[in-house]
């Protein structure tokens, strides 16, 4: 099969290579048909080599980890999906045994695999991963339409659902960058809770999006940024900030938004939080990290976007447009999400 | 009667001048007589000026905010208490009308009064408060050996049960800090839960004490802080730190002590938070502000109080002593808390 | 003032009288000129005399206990209300000290007064009630057309905001009847959470206005309601089922359209709930009783109205046609909600 | 090996028969040597034919759904436990892959199995069960003194700690029933909360056994046990009862002893809850079901175990004893709970 693979951190591209197709190695394995592969940024961190003493992957290696398609075989344990079944792939391939995995959080298994990070990813046309990872596709969805959910749609659900439990009405939750997490997570906020939502960024055009999206109140963002969001609270502060940038300064005015007992949500990152103390305990504010999304929280983004209360705005590629897509993505001409769409749907 | 007042910032001490009894200025007022009132490191700020522009008092004013005694004499409109009955006191005097009254946060209170600090306080023989800052003593609890509870004790008890509530058997939980709030601290998360309680501290001493009132490892504070809590914790790191310090370093070694998911509670001032956001995410930490505790928060640590599952190792000065108490606290000569007690018990 | 009040547990109707207009009596009083009061099925109960031995009003008296208007007096102890205010009256005059009302919950206050129940009520031109039960008005919504959400609303927000805080994406809720109550449910439902709401009523206009109001499915309530809800939650079971009615037999089917760990709320009353506890135990359910919601929730409730997130479909009627109201009531020709609008507005 | 089997519902015995040691028949199997297996009242049921059209098993069959003891063989697939280790077995086999599953509720598992009840049981020499069912044991413990904590003791601890988790200081708790379940409820809510625990019992022996291992007050059941009750709390009830019972009566004290918003846990089963409706909303009280403990919660009663905070009280039989043991458990002559200890430890 083709495979877009990184051969070297010295080059920008990936190399799209014939190799062999993947074959199950336990019971519980599944071979998953491509039909979307999301276009991540840490795809090109990663082709930075800014991952590269984190993941150790061993090069050369296939990119891709947002992925979805359909069942093409399954190992003889496996019950919960058939081949022909259309799915979306959670990008953990998890053990199920360990603590993490028994309370339900994915992302804290302590014997994990994560293909296209530190394993044989979804730039290609067939994907290994195991029975656990697989949420069956509602009929309305189609893969290559999904993809990105798989971890962009899922980090910005996680978050979204975290602020979305403790705003009432009444509320407000700034949302910091309206990209391709922020736009998923206007939208999750506006399906889970009736809270005000004020979208902050530095793009016209990103707050066009999320004013359809279902914001309330689009800031522009600039050097009083925090004081317009302060004059949309009636001077008080807001209830919640998700930070979906955490650099280029957001870190610093996220923060003093915020009411008092009110709660800063931390997704993106690059920048510090720097907070005195005094002023973390005479607001009683909290700094909350999260994280990539559990299977249970991709089964609900599923269930959203299946009732159409979730979209995402993408752009495709043919596997063979790989660097095209990539040159695009740093130019900053994807507008959504870059899909990789390689030939071939299931017969 | 006596007060023990602050003249000028220029001055390092108080002085005990005759002054007019409060009187009731709205019918639900109360008078409380004095019977204990706790010496906080916060009246040493306040008389260095660091408060001045804060809460803005007029001089001369009198300081004391951990306040406990008896009623005295009450408003036509007080139901609650009646005079002879001892009680603590909260240390807010709150409207009772505004949001953050309505949903039983009082520090959030729009409409507060904070004797001791913007107002008369309870270093002196009479304190007016008002019947929604008033709880009554069981009788097995008299106000000298209870004063600090009102301030110092809430704060500590706010933190130990938000801690306390996301702890289950197997976890485990630093304390940094065994002084005037961390000595109850441990006392509190002791009775609220069943986690491993690490207590961490430069002292010795405290240290013991730690011991003593339930901590399960005492760890001395140097360098190697970080490593040692994490060796006591199967090397994952723990659950949740509660740091009552939070200065001279505390806010660079808490954090790095958290298992993936954990929390670190902030309490002391002085030092700041700073943390790269990708750490932050990674692990996906919070960090959780924490401040004085509101009026069910005092009620419920009266009733820990009042079945001897939380004591204060407290110190007893007269009115007229209350510059040598000051000049023993500067000189870290207080072991637990100073508490003044004026003469005079009612009839 | 004129006042329609209650004379004798032998009649079916009220008198119009002619009363004095309320004075203050605490310093926290206010006066309200009444713009609207709703009309409950509680008042019938009340002129049945079902009520006499429970509320026990000394006759005669004034019923109305769902009032919204204008502040037309203020004691010397108010400072967040001011006359000309427009305002929604919490139902129940609460003390502000006991421990019901300082966690939050009027409806636990142990020194209450229920203005129209055992205390004079809003079916007149002025109503006296106090400071902490009243709720400023946004601009956008009037008087007479929220009078309903006071008592009715809340008690309906309550309990489907109890039911939100556990529908996740991709759960099911049951509202069994979208009646005065029953069609509030279904439209905080609707605002809160993104479950997929499932109406069941008894009639074809009631089923009607749910799907109009949010409703995703609608069941036509018969010997089979329990298969046809089972049949809409892939024979599982919903997560959720709020009982508006809970009689008539409804208090049977409601536990058994439940999924493995499902909640049934009861919020109506006249039935039983009986269940052997091998059900309780092998379906893990729990039974969930709602009352009136407290302050905090009429005020976010509120916040809906005026987002135009939840309306109320009402009828009104002048003061004088108070028992042409109470008729068309009992002859079930009132749809929605009736209010009573006395003449005169503020200058 | 050895077997205590069922070989007819028309006896009322086992047989201790010669059959073939299990097998592994999945890469996660785990073949057990039993170290102990706890005899439970559901046993008797079964011979009894109670459970004969609920779990349906082919006849003969192994008892024992209790069960402790060390590793003795792994499949290929099994990477958390190996041979000689000491473990406890959660009682069901599960998918890990259902959402029951994923949400860490493994007693909602939509594929699971039951050993002892609809599978080869633990009252033999030899169980086979799945990695996923394993916990590992503290050196401190011993199979044959934890086995009972399996089912009898997750299914207390579950119970104890949904109502621990609403137990503040000053509140109070009822356990009704003493027993096999009961006894470690009471150490359990001891270990995680500060609540005044009331046991009631018709039995002084078991009401003293309450009193050694925490509970604070202890009442004689009788037809005035709800006063009794009421009079220990103030005569305004208590906020959570824990019914172990749920049968002889039971079911109408328990809801009766609420305060206000309080909880009743069904634990016990046999009786029926009839309540009606209007007292379910006056006194906003909840029914809440509770049934086996999950994983997680197995994890950490073990915890609690190995730190000597819950502790089991139990007699030994040896596995030839087998219908000794149930006819002292009929005759009720087994105080706290009985277990069957096959011979054999590893070498």
């Amino acid at each position: 099969m083709k495979a877009a693979r990184l051969h070297s951190y010295e080059e920008d591209h990936l190399h799209l290579d014939d190799v062999p197709e993947p074959d199950l190695q336990d019971p519980r394995d599944v071979i998953v048909r491509i039909g979307g592969a999301g276009l991540c940024r840490t795809d090109l961190h990663i082709i930075e080599g800014i991952w590269k003493d984190i993941a150790e992957p061993e090069l050369p290696y296939t990119l891709g980890h947002e992925n979805a398609g359909w069942v093409e075989e399954v190992g003889d344990g496996v019950r919960s999906v058939a081949p022909g079944d259309a799915v979306i792939v959670h990008p953990l391939m998890t053990c199920g045994v360990c603590l993490g995995c028994r309370r339900g959080e994915d992302m804290y298994c302590e014997n994990s695999l994560f293909p296209g990070l530190n394993g044989e990813g979804g730039f290609a046309n067939f994907l290994r991963t195991s029975e656990r990872s697989l949420i069956k596709l509602d009929e309305r969805l189609d893969p290559k339409d999904v993809a990105p959910f798989a971890d962009a749609g899922i980090t910005a659900y996680r978050a979204a659902k975290k602020a979305a439990s403790r705003l009432d009405p009444g509320s407000r939750c700034v949302v910091i960058g309206v990209g391709g997490l922020g736009h998923v997570g206007v939208q999750v906020l506006r399906a889970l809770c009736p809270t005000t939502i004020i979208a902050v960024d530095t793009s016209d055009e990103s707050l066009r999006l999320a004013g359809e999206l279902g914001a309330d109140e689009l800031v522009k963002s600039d050097d009083n940024v925090v004081e317009k969001v302060k004059e949309l609270s009636d001077g008080r502060g807001v209830d919640a900030v998700i930070d979906f940038v955490a650099e280029h300064g957001t870190t610093e005015q996220g923060p003093p938004m915020l009411v008092q007992g009110g709660r800063y949500y931390v997704v993106g990152y690059g920048g510090r939080v720097d907070l005195a103390a005094i002023d973390v305990i005479f607001n009683e504010i909290e700094v909350i990290g999260s994280l990539v999304g559990n299977y249970v929280e991709l089964l609900e983004l599923m269930e959203l976007a299946a009732q159409g209360k979730v979209e995402l705005r993408a752009q495709t590629y043919g596997l063979d447009q790989i660097n095209e897509a990539i040159d695009d993505f740093m130019a900053g001409q994807i507008h959504g999400r870059g899909v990789i769409v390689p030939d071939g749907r299931p017969a």
